[in-house]
């Protein structure tokens, strides 16, 4: 199958123009069929603040009022994303700024919570491949926003990660996937505080090892968990290492690399 | 040859969720393909002044600093682009968000003025026929936010007016295109207090004649330009009418309608 190459970068790359102009260099010299999906970064929250839209956080998580759903659109889907497109279009890589919404790339429904309105937030349901290899087919290298829709005419704020580990496991019946988060740290850390004690290869016999001794650092649950279930929906590998080693991911020489088996 | 709808619809049409809603319902249902060109209405100085932000006008015409130039990006690419995909698709009508720098889309350079530094403003060099022909043969709508970029990395800003122009004669050797203004008047007025006044049929004979007559309001002046530029290029027809007789427009039986001969 072709390889293809889901990427997946986070607030902090973002929130740093050098370090994204960087990241994008890299990006751009990838060869093959590739997909960006950015998060948000502080610039929401910022603009939110400026604005004066308050934002409650309900469990560490932002609250996605019809307010706030302005401003992640304008922030995510506007600036972050056209910046990004506009940087690759100079460094030679063909690019098409997406959200969910778009050609109806990603549907998803409002999350329905017991306890909690988490407001205009989006939980998946379907992937629209056929128009995403199309586009890809064209040459062009996605930037997928983390917004969706509903289908009624509703956006829905979605977490970056959980689009990247969709796609990725929605488009695995026709290429290769090579998942990537990219993040701040050198890779999976048996030792927070020790940058040089990166797990190269994580199974999923090993991550209940390590969870079961509570070894894992409880923020990388999320993402880890996201990781397995794209390797379990037949993802190639997932890669968890940093931005700024974007070239020596893809060759197995950063990062902490997750496969099956 | 095939037909091709391009339609613009401005600021008046944007800031009205009820007048947008109704447009957007009347351009999903017109058959066959079509490009809508959006403008930016009060959103964007409504979000300058609420950030502090100041606008600067020379000529009537906005300044667009770096700080203008994310609010725009912001507005124009984010908050209104992705307000009108994500209705269109809920009308049945697949839809494609785009700006200049999407796929290289339509590449400008800065303006250059002997007087005023307008800013971040484009001058539209070229479109990319071969990417909207792709797109337009998908079955997608495309939805053009007013921004283009200079292939080296900058977003610019770039009148909506003259992107549906420069559109229209760019595809005009594939399709027959019929370019349509939407504005708040009922078209081309002989007496701008008399909205009966409309003038159905509009050739550069007559233009010429009415403009040496004084009787073109100046305001209309731009747009009829354009317009007569674009039919010079090829286009098929230009129609300047009311966006709430979309439908009528597009039957002969609403606005102005601007023809070559």
């Amino acid at each position: 199958m072709e390889p293809l190459f889901i990427i997946k970068i986070g607030g902090n790359v973002i929130d740093s123009p050098a370090e994204l102009a960087g990241f994008l260099q890299a990006f751009a010299l990838l060869r093959g069929k590739k997909i960006l999906v950015h998060g948000g970064g502080k610039l929401a929250t910022t603009l939110a603040e400026k604005t004066g839209v308050p934002q409650q956080l309900v469990d560490g998580r932002r609250i996605t009022d019809a307010e706030t759903l302005k401003i992640v659109t304008m922030v995510y889907a506007g600036l972050i994303n056209k910046t990004i497109v506009t940087q690759l279009q100079a460094a030679g890589c063909p690019a098409l700024g997406l959200t969910g919404a778009d050609g109806n790339a990603i549907r998803a429904h409002r999350r329905q919570h017991p306890q909690h309105d988490f407001g205009f937030v989006g939980d998946i349901e379907t992937v629209n491949t056929e128009l995403l290899e199309r586009f890809l087919q064209d040459g062009l290298a996605l930037v997928m926003a983390p917004l969706t829709h509903d289908g009624e005419g509703q956006l829905l704020n979605t977490n970056a990660d959980t689009i990247a580990q969709s796609l990725a496991a929605a488009l695995a019946a026709q290429y290769a996937v090579r998942l990537i988060y990219s993040f701040e740290k050198k890779g999976v850390l048996l030792d927070t505080s020790n940058d040089s004690s990166v797990i190269t290869l994580l199974t999923p016999g090993y991550y209940a090892d390590l969870k079961a001794e509570g070894r894992i650092f409880a923020g990388m649950l999320p993402k880890l968990d996201n990781a397995f279930a794209a390797v379990g929906q037949g993802v190639k590998e997932v890669l968890i290492g940093p931005a700024a080693e974007l070239q020596a991911m893809t060759e197995g020489k950063a990062g902490t690399r997750i496969t099956h088996e």
